[in-house]
């Protein structure tokens, strides 16, 4: 009997390391979709694999590259080489999880999360540099309390001068950020009805988005909500900053108290 | 006055560390079982010793052993060498923590979980590869608010998304996932009702499982729930996306609002 | 200018070390107070300096010595050498905190715990080896929702079986565990009247354990809840499984659900 | 081609690493903001960037020293060498972020806390070691409740006596603390409207502490809470305490039950 041949094992473990090792970067935008996974996940918006989240590299080389998680898995257990990467703006794949070394995977055949449209849609219509999707119960129940409303509205709350105030240039078709909300403004976020796939929100989250031009956020009936920024830290502040709101906003429902002041 | 012997002492050590080394594999389904307590009992799912989980080896080499929690155990706590290991499908015991070491146990009798023969019925029934069962507090609640009712019915909320659809075939008497449920699909979860016995729910369990061929859970009044899936991962899966619902309905019951939507 | 001399400050170090060689057992008395004071922080069962834990050392040599944590100071941040050590059934002080040196403490006059008259009772009277006071909310809204009754009830909810059937000898004067609740009984928990200083609750406690002799725990009105077992794991169980069933009931007297239930 | 010249670089190593060196000890004013931000973000007190907190050095060498987290950043992520350091009584800027190498900061312009006025009032009129400002739900649920109202009151709760008792002394202008509440105290906290910018609170808090010179917290309606102490732990306890007491307040009047008990 001849001695065991480990050439292609050895060759393996290079392949494994080799792909470690891009990754040692904490801020890397892959190792960042994770880090935000485990804290959304801690806070009840991506549990049972719901929600995504895909971030440009904006400050990287090449700021056309997006990140964007996988469809369908546990979000909170995702590791960076299994995201997917594709270039702006003719979304050409660039990266799959599919071609990493299966010992990092699970073994099967991944998908871009299902929102991909509604994130490209984001980055080509706002530039948007991350943009977060959540099943938070908080957004579910505010689109069911304002069930015949296609808007969400909050006015007089200390928090919403953490929501950015975006002004809409007709002729170049682009936002641009002047400062932030004013506490007496009043927060108006569109709601778009679910449909039964995902992509096909896509559709009525441009609507919106052209609709509400001011807007960071689209909830979506439901469903959840999306909400986007110029950076991921940005998105990440957006949409805790919202979440709070809603959450209040369910709170002070029950006790009978309007959302909007009426001065 | 001889030297003391240290031989027994030594052997002893020695079979410490020979069962630990057994569960160096962090994915190993005794491993599994203990994060999984720990991550349940963070939810307020397992707390007091309540509520019990089961893997089924279903990627070992042989996949009818089964991994089972011991009862009355502080879930948070337990250790990989405290689980009962028996076969499929005669449940013969191959492993007791009663035979393990006394340093590494809590030094009592144990027993296995109470929900063993409602285990038992999900791997033999539904061949399923993991059966977890909480006393979830949203699903008590949700079985008080039916009081009335055999079944919880919940519809047009995405999260419904992350449950499997399941067709059942008559004559095999198996049961076969052929995708997910839809957006627009009802979810429906029997409620059987309490025992004073844990293993006295058996029979209503087996038979809501055969008047619901499509369920991958069902409630017990007053009590909590149980769920399986094909896998640790995908009952995992299915348990966190159903209390999300769950945790959904009661807060829409309190605002009045409809679990089921009427078209 | 000759050299400092350090021989004081070298003495200093040893005595530091040699304190906290004391405790390198993590299950130490004086170390499971600090880690379940940091378990009920998380809970805001002792968020404030409110609460407190006492521990018998059953299983030590001694089991007549009780730990006690001292009072007003941040539950969550103790040590174990700023407990107070005492010997039934004189209650002999045998340690304090004000006798270790200054660089391991907190630099204040400690007092033990208020509630020390009230440990002293639960071990006394029945024999306890742990006994845990919280300011859960949930057992303050039980006391507020069942303002003229001196008594907290609810049954047939699972939870109820983590809970033990104590019986009373009324010649020993003593309660003997005879297993645990069952579904259908029904969990009676005494209410006793809030006192402007906590020692002044000791009588009202002492009376309600006498006329309740199977409860294991005692709710204050408009304050908290005494929990006691035969272990500190007993108690933490007890507690834990108890505050499931506050908590639950808040929930159920919200939505009008009696929490007992006739038959 | 000669070799390359890494002088500038080890310079700039050597300042990041003095910079860092500053900080070793985890109770260093500038530390302890850093934990108790992540303290409170997991509070849901500070998300969206919301809130601020700033310590006087009351136990170092110079106790005019004032460190005061910046303005607008993610409280859990700062750093200790992020904080403006202000020398009292005429707060004369000693250390800015603005000044720390680029590598260690996010590299933006940094602000301080737009509560640095209110900071300063709490540190000028009542001594204070530190203030903490949260945008609490529970604060801002109690101001919507008592919306017409300018005071939040309640009594009859044990966590009242963890509140300090403050007097008065009309000649020196300042507050001598002689214990705490009692449990039958009614524990009053002035409400102050809230205005556009943060600053212009300044004049109102002022008044609310000329006017209810006891108090050793300031809730803003429709905004958070203000909450000082005489050093940073007590003001930690205290606004933990108060939280409570917000929280458990909110729960009492959906259940209808008064706030304040009418013997």
């Amino acid at each position: 009997m001849s001695a065991p041949c480990f050439c292609s094992q050895e060759a393996h473990l290079q392949t494994v390391s080799t792909v470690e090792a891009e990754y040692t970067d904490k801020n890397h935008p892959a190792n960042l979709i994770c880090e935000l996974c485990r804290l959304f996940y801690d806070n009840n918006w991506v549990t049972g694999t719901g929600g995504g989240i895909s971030i440009r590299d904006v400050d990287g080389e090449n700021p056309n590259l997006v990140y964007i998680a996988p469809s369908g898995v546990q979000k909170e257990r995702i590791r960076p080489w299994e995201m997917f990467v594709v270039e702006l703006p003719d979304e050409k794949l660039l990266k799959s999880p599919n071609d990493v070394p299966e010992e990092l995977t699970k073994s099967y055949k991944y998908k871009p999360s299902a929102c991909t449209p509604l994130f490209m849609s984001c980055y080509k219509m706002r530039d948007a540099g991350a943009c977060i999707h959540t099943h938070s119960q908080a957004a579910v129940m505010v689109t069911l309390i304002n069930q015949h409303k296609n808007v969400f509205e909050i006015s007089h709350i200390e928090q919403i001068k953490a929501i950015p105030k975006l002004v809409f240039d007709e002729q170049s078709g682009k936002t641009t950020k002047i400062g932030n909300l004013e506490f007496y403004d009043k927060l108006v976020i569109p709601i778009i009805e679910n449909t039964p796939h995902e992509e096909d929100l896509t559709d009525s989250l441009q609507q919106a988005i052209k609709e509400y031009p001011g807007t960071t956020a689209v909830l979506v009936r439901r469903h959840g909500i999306y909400v986007w920024g110029e950076t991921v830290w940005k998105a990440k502040v957006y949409n805790e900053a919202i979440d709070y709101l809603l959450e209040l906003a369910v709170k002070m429902h029950q006790q009978g108290i309007p959302l909007v002041k009426e001065d």
